[in-house]
């Protein structure tokens, strides 16, 4: 029969979507260029060309016999020992191509990760502010998602609620730094402090945490800083990766999980999950991407128009009396509404064409996200429309 | 806490891929010119060159942001739309671009498909000889899957044992023709027969009955007939395509589900799909592949090398007394093994480098299957190894 979970999901909205559809519309009616969509999370800046003539080269000069092949159902191997390279250079892992598994972007290696370590009916924590699609992962997965509240103060990590909040039936918790809606960075003290609770709550339930480290926007970081690597802080960690921001690429959906060496079951995990794939039709990220993306690694796309945009942006809405937390990455930024209900502060603003995203879906409310990958000339012009909307509406923001 | 089922099925072990690591081994041993490797269905003719030029101009000369954007959650509009006009032009259906749902591959598609329309507990039927990864498949989604004998006469549908086995827990049938492992394509009075069972069952429970047609070898066809058209006999039919045979793109991972515009609910199963997409972190094949096959629909590699293969591996294994049904399509032939144990058969044909499979995953004992997508001067050489194999090992074997 139709199945009636995923139809019923067809009547819910998402919020980001009706804003960005006004977006699209509003655009059709005055020029694109005047609609200042902060919608959504799509990057702005190009690949980088040598992963262009790259792969045009794959395309002219190898076997397309071997080139378009079936990949192994654990995926490229020299693809993941170019991965673990990378990442023991860069952080000081010691990953062998053993622990690297090739998906379909991040939302491919959450899927994998997530059904690796929880059994049916098992809970996963997360925290508030979080990325809305986090809830169907999971709980599509036949886990169950519960979250943790924000620490408004500094979007770290709300710790007297996580203790309470995790219990035997936690198989796994979810992070994601830098976080997507807040760009909040976690520091290596909230990082060490988390690891201490999973230590010590693992010890007392006798059984096995793992940590679930979504991480698209690591290669995102401003004020030159360098973001601590989660895995670093807790053994049983799997981390979640894409190169959709990092390189521009979020259409060729390629990302890979990568297992903590000392984790449980470690050399395990990996061919698990390519027994996960054989139920849910994944299959391997393409190959021609797979073989793309190997030999730019240590390349990203030209990040610094985020960091531009952000510093644009968070200085006109402190300006303007904004309570907000500096963004340390990502290409978002989390301000506090100016009154109570985000969604009406949102809907004012559409009225000077900018395009704001109301906090609740985020799991926060009386917040709105700016996802600021759009051009800097475009962020400059916002900054007009920005003053005005805020001194007709909000005469007395300013003053607080 | 580490999965379970999923750790468990680390132990079963794929009898293709036993055969075929020992192919593989003995290579590096004689050389693998030497191996008569029988065990795969890896396309063995390059992508049309139409298919590269292609990719290299987009890659050239479209915006990289546009090229390697997202695509939408039911995939790229022009890649739908051009589907659905080959689709009608080649097959007179009334498909529009909103009945098309792109996927990574036959794998994605059957995934989706079998989570649209099934409830947990619901029960899928397929047909002996099956592939072996419909379990999975069906398994894992929480539906279950019930084989029905085989036919062995002419490998066609075993319709009185399918009237005992389709009950009101069938929510959907599963079919594959042309087939692996038999390479028989089903023929028009076998799926008007089979829309007539299932139109009278689904009346008779009150329910509706769903055909899910997996049809990656639809495009390989001997003999210069045509194969029927699954969807043209039955409206609820989902048809479930792969790119991987006919253009050679198995890494690619590109194919369709294709919803009958007469299916219950049509209009709203592709935007369910995307829904499942959410579950299980698929988000639409990649946007360059979808990009360069769209413009190649109805090209296909060269298939002329497959049906010279089989006619040479046909006539030589009636020669030698075998009982097969010969092949209309596809690249597989499924001959009866000359003793009952076709694991043991399958064993004494190593001594000869002749890797065959046996039939036992397949769903019908006492079988091999020979997948002949290999260059036709080794099955040339192979039939002398076959000769000697059956002469020596069973003498008899032509005089019966």
């Amino acid at each position: 029969m139709i199945a009636k979970n995923y139809k019923d999901m067809l009547q819910a909205k998402s919020v980001i979507r009706e804003f960005s559809e006004y977006a699209t519309k509003r655009g059709q009616e005055i020029g694109y260029e005047n609609v200042f969509d902060y919608s959504l999370g799509n990057p702005s800046v190009p690949v980088p060309d040598t992963y262009t003539e790259n792969t045009i080269r794959l395309l002219q000069n190898e076997n397309p016999g071997s080139l378009h092949g079936y990949s192994p159902s654990t995926g490229l191997l020299s693809f993941r020992q170019k991965v673990a390279d990378s990442l023991n250079r860069r952080f000081g892992m010691n990953y062998t191509a053993d622990h690297i598994f090739p998906t379909s972007g991040a939302a491919g290696a959450l899927a994998h990760a997530i059904r690796c370590v929880t059994e049916p009916g098992d809970e996963i924590l997360t925290f508030a502010p979080f990325f809305p699609e986090y809830n169907p992962y999971v709980n599509l997965s036949g886990a169950g998602l519960k979250v943790v509240p924000a620490d408004t103060q500094t979007f770290q990590i709300n710790f007297e609620k996580l203790e309470e909040m995790l219990t035997e039936k936690t198989a796994a918790v979810l992070v994601n730094t830098p976080n997507n809606p807040s760009g909040i960075v976690y520091s290596a003290d909230t990082l060490q402090k988390l690891s201490d609770v999973l230590n010590r709550k693992a010890a007392k339930y006798g059984q096995d945490i793992f940590l679930l480290s979504d991480e698209p926007y690591r290669e995102i970081i401003f004020d030159h800083a360098d973001a601590p690597y989660v895995s670093k802080f807790y053994k049983n960690t799997l981390s979640c990766y894409s190169f959709s921001k990092s390189l521009s690429l979020p259409g060729e959906r390629i990302g890979y999980v990568a297992v903590n060496p000392a984790c449980t079951d470690a050399k395990q995990l990996v061919p698990m999950m390519a027994q996960i794939s054989r139920g849910i039709g994944h299959n391997c990220p393409t190959a021609l991407i797979m073989r793309g993306v190997e030999d730019v690694l240590d390349l990203t796309s030209d990040m610094s128009i985020y960091e531009t945009n952000m510093n644009l942006l968070y200085d006109k809405l402190t300006e303007l009396g904004f309570t907000v937390v500096r963004p340390g990455g990502t290409f978002y930024i989390f301000p506090k509404a100016l009154e109570e209900d985000a969604k009406v502060f949102c809907q004012k603003a559409l009225k000077y064409d900018l395009i704001l995203v109301p906090s609740d879906s985020f799991g926060v409310s009386g917040y709105f996200r700016m996802a600021y990958c759009i051009d800097t000339e475009k962020v400059k012009r916002s900054l007009t429309a920005l003053e005005r909307f805020v001194k007709t509406e909000y005469p007395d923001a300013m003053n607080k």
